[in-house]
């Protein structure tokens, strides 16, 4: 099972609603579980809009916080213990007034603390509007070894293909 | 009014009544404002409450990122267009099932940028749960100076006084 | 050319040969420049290594510094005017005794901003040692649209192809 | 003992010259050391200048690097075995061609980790050139209370005197 997911979209979607009401009322909803991987969706909804037209940078952290969550939950299995210890957000460009995509990836998993990303991207666009980059402290768990692909940069200097 | 605030602490509340839908929910409401310094509270409510009775990460994000884009109003005024480009999150301790205090400073305000810094309270508690530094995109204004006190250590190792 | 960087490595190592001394003490070169990426070297050697043989943490951070301003240029050309204003560096393995490799992405090229990280590796492993993103203040220069690759999860929860 | 430094300057320094090269090389040393507050001086010299006359950023991240470290020693005694897990690095003004001063401050000590923060000045000048944040993994070591002071914006909305 070194390939799937240790936790369902759905069962993530209930810990969303039952448990942490920004979360439900932001209507994030889970639509991919990878290995150490997700992508959560935020439905554009007039709450979360700041003058101008744009997502507020709350919802955006709040998308960005439980995405990583998640993707941590992917490794270990439900264990709702792990809380974030610290976020990094990075406003990238003025989100467009559609949903937002939060596309998390865990990049180490050690025995007491997990570190990832969150590329945030306007539905429909490639450019991301922000990144944000975050540590968690995770309860006891099994050892999870996670591959990083992806990340490299090749002779020709394009970062292209697995690890 | 070099020692002053460039804007009301009732003219925060309005902004965030009307313009920052999150924001008003959560009922954050400014008590005090200076010269690049400010104090909001956050009351205490169910909705904002995780599993196990503490705060939620994002409404204390929340909280950082209006304190500290109010504290940036305190010097240059009510100029709207002031935007948060990044902002770090770090969570200390698990807040109190109180109010959440968030006292902001101004640490540099330039051409273009400021930055700044919020440490949050539980109310009625000397050691903070939370400590967020930000930048902020600021639109043109007239120049001000941000004179940063008691940030200094003096001969005996300990930070007390002005600068 | 719009595929090509606009700066070759050999220029970058000049800069850093005659501008950036501790950039040259630590004998850091640039292997592979791509359109928004590239790829630096930073030789092992007993000056940077802390007690217990691991490489020291300024030293990993000169290396993402160096890595991020070039990555930078290579979009924009050898406008060394380009200077750091924040980076935010996390240390995630303990680095074998080895080269480190820097591998550098920009992820958002703006009017006045760039935004990248910076993925560490010890030679010949497939987990990073370290993570850094980081902020440049950039001169007037010619548009550029940075594509974001490889950044994407799928429906299977994957991050995998070109975005 | 609990108002006084668990480790001397001396200590410190000695730390420095015996066991992290670069801290070593950049001549950094310890002015002042208090109760999880500290100051040490890095000495202006051609070894750190960038192009324009300025300390170069990998010599003030040594320095915020090293100063927290030391901070974090103040407190839990001589354990080596501190590193740093993250470090964010905020570059406020252009240093002037003097000594830089980092004044370090821890804000809390937990089990497990440590986080504080570092404001950096030109020497002579009362405005920060950058400031950093970090966490540090921490050894067992005996039960320590930190207290904030400094940080409480009173009803003036001034930030002044002990929490």
């Amino acid at each position: 099972m070194s390939d799937q997911s240790q936790i369902s979209a759905e069962a993530l979607d209930r810990i969303a609603r039952d448990g942490v009401p920004l979360v439900a009322q932001l209507g994030i909803l889970t639509e991919a579980v990878g290995n150490g991987t997700l992508r959560m969706r935020m439905p554009y909804q007039p709450h979360v809009i700041r003058p101008g037209g744009t997502v507020a940078g709350p919802a955006l952290f709040t998308l960005a916080d439980f995405a990583l969550f998640g993707a941590v939950l992917t490794l270990i299995g439900p264990l709702e213990l792990t809380v974030t210890t610290s976020m990094t957000l990075n406003f990238l460009r003025r989100p467009a007034p559609v949903d937002v995509l939060g596309e998390a990836r865990v990049l180490k998993l050690g025995q007491r603390l997990a570190y990832g990303e969150v590329m945030m991207f306007s539905d429909g666009e490639t450019d991301p509007v922000a990144h944000a980059t975050g540590t968690y402290s995770i309860p006891p768990h099994r050892p999870v070894s996670v591959a990083v692909e992806h990340y490299r940069v090749d002779d020709s200097g394009r970062r292209n293909g697995p690890a």
